[in-house]
């Protein structure tokens, strides 16, 4: 059985604190989740050869389906179904969040920080912004 | 069924992010309780009365308590079990994760501010500050 | 001589530093500076007797007097010419902007964070509320 | 006559911020400024052939002169005294506070958000680690 602490203070987001988990008590397993990455769109700088960003193009995207391929084989072996993935590229919190609102998802779960973060002191800000921006609640791990 | 979705980037966190979907995939309901709510010592005034101080500390008691019958009826109504309360002074942050750490839960839920927010801009600094202290994921909610 | 590193990625916003800078060489000594502090309206409790709640808003007013005093002292000790100070009450950020654009400043000084600051490791909320809010640069002070 | 509003409220921050406007007030013109950039290693994509890569590297240096090349020229136009300019690779806000370590600098200046910035809505992650992380006021302008 899962223990959650639930912070109160007698405002409404407290409350709905309360209404999420009661949504999570009440659901039937299983679960099922859609996978998102969102790949960067290359920086273009003005003075790179149009081989090499094509070049460079390429690798983005190759490293973007390797880290959804891997993903996915992390959530099936932890006994999730997988229903789909998403690939989008662009502005990563967005992204994330837009499809969050296509699929009608009832949370988002993510790591606090990714690989491009470099410090461990803040919140890393793809995190703050999909807090910020999305309408259902978000699972941050670390 | 509930649906999530995953954000992933090839981290570690991301990976964590879904082993703790699948944690709640694979735990059978109910889900276990606590609530806290973390009262504010008064701010110590070197110009009040010390009778005046008395009956504020009184006041800020009373309203702990009640912010705290208020959650756990709101909890109990939602189909939740509500093993205990925890009502400690002091630094909200600093307390919540305290108590998550003592009584070894499996998440935090909270509002991602509360009532003494002034906007609605930036995420509270409680929660900002939970999600910086948790070793456990936290679950924010609008 | 002051020596000054400003920090440049090719944006608006870093040539905009370079002018602020430029703006503070070209000045002829000495500054012109006006005090702020911003009391916080006593937090109402519905349990709290009339006559403390009187006594809690003497106390506080009591205490911004003699915060806003000892500041000017300070200021003057220092050298600099205080032309006023202001006492509003309300939400820090949104006073100190107020006033900001009211006395058409050049430029908000404050502390990275104040007296109700809990930890060390965040921007205080109320200097990032100004941040985001001011049309003028802010020089944060630890 | 330059105006400042500093905001106090009896924290030692506070003091401290009254202390580096005085500091303005008291230094004689002109000011000595240093330029720096820090240009981001390029990321290792594990499938970019390494041609590709040494023209992405070539391409980022070029950048990194142009900027620095384009703000000396703003800053000069603005009657300041350019003394030098940095250009590290690396971590921008650790690189930024050694270089103000190393040169002894009074104030960092820099904009609230840079290029890489996607919204509007928080203060730039590398503006809030430079302030977390520096020892010297930081003059923060939009």
């Amino acid at each position: 059985m899962l223990k959650f602490l639930i912070a109160v203070d007698g405002s409404a987001h407290a409350m709905n604190a309360i209404g999420a988990v009661a949504a999570l008590a009440r659901a039937p397993a299983p679960l099922e989740v859609v996978l998102i990455n969102v790949r960067n769109d290359p920086i273009y700088y003005a003075e790179l050869p149009p081989d090499a960003l094509q070049e460079l193009e390429a690798a983005v995207l190759t490293q973007q389906a390797r880290v959804l391929q891997e993903a996915a084989a992390h959530a099936r072996a932890s006994g999730l179904t997988v229903s789909a993935t998403r690939d989008p590229s662009g502005t990563a919190a967005s992204e994330i969040v837009r499809a969050a609102d296509d699929l009608g998802v009832d949370q988002i779960a993510m790591g606090t920080r990714g690989m491009g973060s470099m410090g461990s002191l803040f919140l890393g800000s793809v995190a703050q912004r999909v807090v910020h921006l999305a309408k259902v609640p978000v699972l941050l791990v670390k």
